[in-house]
């Protein structure tokens, strides 16, 4: 049986490290880039990796104005800012029946995908990672890589594990990327918000890194009180992550290599932050269901100042 | 009638103002002095002002070992870290039925002077002043001076508009200083901890002026949120504050010159915060009273994570 073909859309840490994993495991990748597309033609992409270092030459990469190129799974891996834009320039690539997914981070941010992609299966999927992208084509990663998949659905409700979830499951597993199918895509959602709320706003705001926050005791404390806002809000909204999230959280926190999330590096490069997605969505969702976040919403004040005046 | 002797301790910009203002209106005063003693002595005390420039010559300055200058009133105008210390050298300088005055931010701070100097009428004051000091001898004042004065009872009652807090009231107001007596002292406390709480703290964090934050949306309603909490908690507390000092003091914020606060020039200069006296003994009040401040919480242990890396 022919491999499963994947287009990535955004090459930078994420969509350059799974996507390489995927080439590697012999399914046929191509690339849609910005800034770096050239770069990739000429040059290929090499992601350095605790996993083992890859090196990808002749790769296939459309540009900012070419079409995207089809595939039976298209892993949008940009920031999340204009999936209402690229929504409809992924409509050629993506025939009735074939995957589209939204590796990033933040709350219903497959909903415009689904609008403007009818008959087609549409998943969220949260990457664990510390990568980063060192220069055009280069990829280091630098600790944990787990994925995990779920299939969105407009009403909100778990899908259950449906097909195509175990489909792009079995790809990265069998790439030798950790995955987990989820039953539920909004635990998944809420999960990785338990992890990114305070400390992508943190490191933004209190210019540290993981390491730093998690070892003071005032800054762990404080993280630690926003998780559990999250965790709260996820009860409240009808997708309850663990129970016990907020202290696996930060103890594998406290085991991973220091790093500057990707806010911060956003941040430091004078590039928006992803506030809607990370916090205005959650935070509109959990006031409604009466979970207020009070201390993650003073996080997004801190960083809706801090952003406008980084541009 | 001769006029009532001062002794003023901390020659910062609080202490140098208020004291340059009371030795211009021809009250004796004696200085306390660090690291500025000799400078002080040799040079003066240079104080420019929209209220009128004041040069004082040949001044009486105590330094760090020397006995505190006994005067009818000391004024205790230092940093709020080492009130307990300070108490004790005050006492031979406050004779029984004289007065201390704790004209420093925070909450309780006058606790150590009552406990160490009984029998004297130790009140609190609370100046709302942009000034700093911008070298040795030079204070800068560029907008507002009003103080507030009233005096502690360690019972925490009201005490009413007692004599002392009239006589040092009325050698304010005739010195040119406008000044309020307070029935209430710790409804003067708490007010001051409205602006204090947001505006030190975010100033630090956001690198940021007065004039920045409260211009910007999302700042400030983040201030006026936390302003919200402190109220709430004033009143949980039985020393109400104004109902609508939050939209009064964003109102006077605005119209002040573009300020760093006091905590921010501290920061910079790599100086310990007043964090206690300003956030964790009043959290604690507020939390006692069962009027929790969640969101001036969080600033404060973010506050906390950036002073134990700023030393």
């Amino acid at each position: 049986m022919e491999r499963r073909s994947y287009t990535v859309v955004g090459v930078g840490a994420v969509g350059g490290y799974y996507g390489a994993r995927l080439a590697a495991a012999g399914h046929p990748v191509r690339w849609v880039a910005r800034s770096d597309a050239e770069h990739l033609r000429r040059h290929g992409l090499v992601v350095t990796s605790p996993s083992g270092d890859l090196h990808l030459d002749g790769l296939e990469v459309a540009g900012p104005d070419d079409p995207v190129p089809e595939a039976d799974v298209v892993i949008l891996a940009t920031k999340v800012h204009d999936n209402d834009a690229l929504a409809q320039r992924l409509a050629p690539a993506v025939a009735p029946g074939s995957i589209v997914i939204a590796l990033q981070n933040g709350l219903d941010v497959e909903r415009p995908l689904a609008e403007a992609l009818p008959e087609r299966q549409v998943l969220g999927a949260m990457s664990f990672i510390c990568a980063r992208k060192v220069g055009p084509g280069r990829v280091e990663h630098l600790d944990y890589e787990k994925v995990t998949v779920g299939e969105f659905r407009p009403d909100g409700l778990a899908s259950g594990v449906t097909n195509a979830v175990a489909e792009v499951v079995g790809d990265l597993s069998a790439a030798g990327v950790p995955s987990e199918a989820l039953e539920d895509l909004l635990v998944g959602r809420w999960s990785k918000l338990a992890w990114n709320i305070p400390f992508n706003g943190l490191s933004v705001v209190l210019d540290a890194t993981t390491r730093e926050m998690v070892t003071d005791p005032a800054c762990r404390s404080l993280a630690q009180s926003m998780m559990e806002e999250v965790i709260a809000a996820s009860v409240a909204v009808g997708h309850p992550v663990a129970a016990d999230l907020a202290e696996t959280m930060l103890r594998s926190t406290e085991k991973m290599t220091s790093y500057a999330p990707s806010m911060k590096l956003d941040f430091d490069a004078g590039r928006p932050l992803e506030l809607a997605a990370i916090y205005e969505v959650p935070l509109q969702a959990a006031a409604l269901a009466e979970a207020p976040m009070p201390v993650a919403e003073a996080l997004w004040r801190q960083l809706a100042f801090l952003d406008a005046r980084n541009r």
